[in-house]
């Protein structure tokens, strides 16, 4: 029925969807096979992108011509940049969704891309010719041939939910699981685990007394995701935020002994981060109230995200404990939150391009390898979809490395360390997090995207002239200087010390109190510069002076670890015979298999004597 | 968990929206329990509404409060009035629809709405107390108590899919089928069938080649459904036809052995008047080709339905043929068409109003009740809405006359003749069909449904000033005349023959070849009389005056029926010792409690001698 495709993608979520777009950018032919179109791109959990860590991730992808900041700003409700009080290396962006919306566009998204067809099925198998994956078999009893195929399978393999003692089976709620795929891969010698996670009930908005909430207005200079021009939405919703308390937690409690978490029932670990409610109730016994985000779930709908209430407590020990919390009092219940437990494959069985090492053109991403969050998998989705198409046209592989890119840290940690819980990113994973920033993603990453043909020669000119355009302010305030006449009235107004003699404008815009304008205000011909330039750029230019020394040093960091870092291993080296490794570590690279001296370095278990050894042993 | 509501709807397609909206309407608390919110209202098979027969009941529940004919044109890609060159009683509005958008705009509408709460579960049983249905029982375990309950299953019910040699469990594409329900139902007493509908395979727009079809467009002068004012779309989008052909036939010939409705597996009827592709094959084995409507599913969207092409034939079987058919010979299927078998409840275990005559306060709706059709189902859904909330506060029932409306000829012949296959509308079924037309819809049955309290003052008034306006226009033409010099040359030009006197402008407008702006180019007068009525109002005066006679002899024939028709009978009335009544009818009589002697007199197996018998008895 079906024609050999360059790259199959299997499953429709933010992982499978940008895996099909980049591949299919890349020239390759995609069939992306989905057990519902109508649910393609479905925020499974919060109606929301983006935030600390997760944001800078999807200004990556933008960066790199992937479409998840596009789609997001496209159906923006409400943006807030996170972290505006901390250094910049913490500002995140982070959107408020209308779920219908966010789907619609990514579909169509995707049915706009002449390389990339679709077909609603339900994969059962991998089909595996000489090691290698060259199709799948569906659930109608189709063989479907390709050249790689790239699994996102999210929470549906194997999906049992859990709703208090009541337990069945879905991938998520009100649809199937799939079953079949993680047996033919135990089968053929792939490890899989069991993982957890939750969401919470959904709420009837019109039940609720909003007036006994803090009202949560999005930025009234809004940003957005992505680097490129994207119509946004005019109007912003409001959220809100509500608290749990003793009462709250006390009729949760009751509900106890009937969850699935404490009874054993679930067996998978669920996300450390994004914990149920009873989780925190139980972890941190010494808190007496939690905080709740009260989030619409879209422009016009009335249905409401109950952001910190995850739960898989009984239906109505939800409701009543919900009730007790100030303004849903009268609460009424969509849906109850529930708890899902489906398989994952820990992701030490992946190169580091998210090729499996066992079945060469099988790339994983998403969920299945052991993560949480939508950015997460659309980021491991977008380089997957990448990789596949490099590794089928024999072109070199994309591998970003953890100096220049969150998502490099997300795949370097995975298939580095493993994961035994979902992972999800933050930036304290990031030891050059200065760096990785998400205003400078497209200079850090767009470049990278250019060779490999995904973003236009436009485009990278775009950046590049931004990138100079800063370079060329701060190189100004490098030689320019102020008098203090000029200078001091500013500085006293800001209740920064006056400066006795001319002083250059870097050195001004250095110290804390002093913004880039209040400069500006005191310089004419600088305010004059400024008018030129547009606000990102002046951004840029500001955040680079005033992080200067900060920033020097992390790039000498890096650049001194690079020598390590990028010191590479051959993929066949024979550790067997190396007597002089620790046995732990033996056996752990021989399974990791790793590319460079830094990413054997990370490997639990590898010390910095088993890495001298190699070093002394690799010259 | 939850309070008492008076009325519980099961399902959330189209007879369900309709039912929580008027229970809701008039003043019910309704919870309307669907599977998954995110699919309530969905078209599940063809993106259109209305249609012959189909397009005047959505007029019907339009002029009596209902929604379908407002999300309808809101969602309008397509609007056509099908048959304009035939009289009046045969136009037929219908239009395409955004699929998404209709069902988005059908749940904003329920959400908007204070009296209706949604609840997503699946509903394993009904709570029956006394007789009476009293609530009902979830999957997730609970129990939720009402004063009725209204079942709007569609094809749920023990659902199960077939494609080819395939079968598995399914309420529709990609979801879940309902299990416990009928089985709960049949050990109460009911007796429950199977019946069988399909749908055709959903196309990749993108590979037809639609310069080898025919454009067919909306009309210019767009119509709508609703006569409320509803806002909408400016544009329209082109829909094709092609054509299959003996290729096309003998493609799917070679798959019949493997068909499920031919190899036995599939024991239910499916719609004669809907039937697959292989059906009309083999049915109609002398035609050479069947017309293929290439239907665009939104605007956006390049998904297309193919209509006519439905067949539950292998998949590739399905994508053989199709490319046999011209411009779809690169065609790419998104997912087959598939034939689905489901529970059905012959509806002469109904009475008029719907409600179950072994259960008090349970209520069917739509395809359980053995229809198929959207406009059906959402005609049923609007009545047993309804008489669930007259019947619980003890008000009088809704009961539409076969003389006023298309829904009452709908459930008559449900109710009192039964069926064995699927029930689709059709003109020939309404033996008063002149007089249920879909102009007058709003003149038929707005002041119903302002007694009912479902229309407001306001709107009675607007449909009374229409009714007198054309009224009026029509006595204007009977009492003016027009003089041969002013009207002949009107006359010559259209073909018609001259005048010799003065002549009343209604006769020259019953001349086929005259229309009503004609005669106004000929009269100044009666042109600026024109010119203060609005299009609507004109056009039933023309209507009025054009069908004049053929209306005044139908109205004749109503009256005369009327007084059988309208003869009630008591619906405690004991058959069994009237012996004059022959064993069929009294067995028949018995179990269908007819209301009306007419109502008695449509029984199959009652003949007019048995109905004398029963006049006789009844005085």
């Amino acid at each position: 029925m079906f024609n050999k495709y360059n790259v199959i993608v299997v499953g429709g979520g933010h992982a499978g969807c940008e895996a099909a777009a980049s591949a299919a950018n890349l020239g390759s032919s995609v069939l992306l096979i989905t057990m519902n179109m109508a649910t393609i791109a479905q925020m499974s959990c919060n109606p929301a992108m983006g935030g600390v860590a997760k944001g800078q991730i999807i200004r990556e992808i933008d960066a790199m011509g992937g479409y998840s900041g596009i789609i997001a700003d496209k159906t923006t409700i409400q943006f807030r940049m996170l972290n505006r009080s901390k250094g910049p290396a913490m500002w995140s962006p982070r959107t408020q969704n209308d779920r219908m919306r966010f789907a619609e566009e990514w579909r169509l998204q995707l049915e706009s891309m002449p390389n990339i067809d679709i077909w609603q099925d339900t994969v059962k198998e991998i089909i595996v010719r000489d090691g290698k994956a060259s199709g799948v078999v569906t659930s109608l009893g189709i063989s479907i041939e390709s050249d790689a195929v790239v699994l996102t399978n999210g929470t549906f393999l194997n999906g049992t939910i859990h709703i208090g003692e009541k337990r069945f089976g879905g991938g998520r709620t009100a649809e199937k699981a799939a079953t079949g795929l993680t047996e033919q891969l135990v089968n053929l010698g792939f490890e899989s685990g069991r993982m957890k996670t939750g969401t919470p009930p959904r709420i009837d908005g019109r039940s609720l007394n909003y007036t006994l909430m803090e009202e949560q207005w999005g930025d009234e200079e809004r940003g957005k995701f992505s680097f490129t021009d994207v119509p946004l939405p005019t109007e912003q919703r409001c959220c809100w935020i509500t608290y749990t308390n003793e009462a709250v937690h006390n009729a949760l409690k009751e509900g106890f002994e009937k969850s699935p978490m404490f009874t054993g029932r679930i067996k998978g670990l669920g996300p450390r981060y994004c914990p149920s409610i009873e989780d925190k109730i139980n972890r941190f016994a010494e808190r007496d109230r939690h905080q709740i985000f009260v989030e619409p779930e879209g422009w016009r709908t009335v249905e409401i995200y109950v952001n910190g209430f995850s739960t898989s407590l009984p239906e109505d020990v939800q409701l009543k404990a919900l009730r007790l919390i100030p303004g849903f009092e009268q609460a009424r219940m969509f849906r109850p939150g529930y708890a899902i437990e489906y398989d994952y494959f820990p992701p030490m069985q992946l190169d580091l391009t998210l090729e499996t090492l066992r079945i060469k053109h099988l790339f994983f991403a998403g969920q299945i390898n052991g993560t949480t969050g939508y950015e997460e998998a659309a980021s491991q989705g977008f380089i997957a979809g990448i990789n596949a198409h490099q590794r089928i046209t024999n072109q070199h592989e994309l591998i970003l490395k953890r100096s220049e890119s969150y998502i490099g840290v997300l795949i370097d940690d995975l298939v580095t360390k493993g994961t035994e819980e979902p992972y999800r990113m933050f930036t304290s994973r990031a030891e050059h997090r200065l760096l990785l920033r998400q205003d400078n993603a497209d200079a850090r990453l767009t470049p990278i995207a250019h060779q490999l043909g995904l973003v236009s020669d436009e485009r990278l000119e775009h950046v590049k002239k931004k990138v100079n355009a800063a370079d060329n302010l701060v190189d100004y305030m490098r030689k320019q200087s102020i008098g203090p006449d000029a200078i001091n009235p500013v500085l006293a107004r800001l209740n920064s010390s006056p400066v006795s003699q001319k002083t250059r404008l870097f050195h001004i815009l250095s110290r804390p109190q002093i913004n880039i304008y209040d400069i500006a205000a005191a310089d004419n011909s600088f305010q004059m510069l400024l008018a030129r330039h547009n606000k990102e750029t002046i951004e840029q230019a500001e955040i680079k002076v005033k992080y200067d020394s900060y920033f020097e040093k992390e790039i000498e960091i890096v650049n001194k670890m690079r020598r390590m870092e990028d010191q590479e291993i051959n993929p066949n080296f024979d550790y067997t015979n190396l007597v002089s490794l620790s046995k732990e570590a033996r056996e752990k690279l021989i399974k990791v298999k790793p590319r460079t001296l830094g990413q054997a370095s990370r490997i639990s278990g590898v010390s910095p004597s088993d890495i001298s050894v190699l070093m002394i042993h690799m010259g």
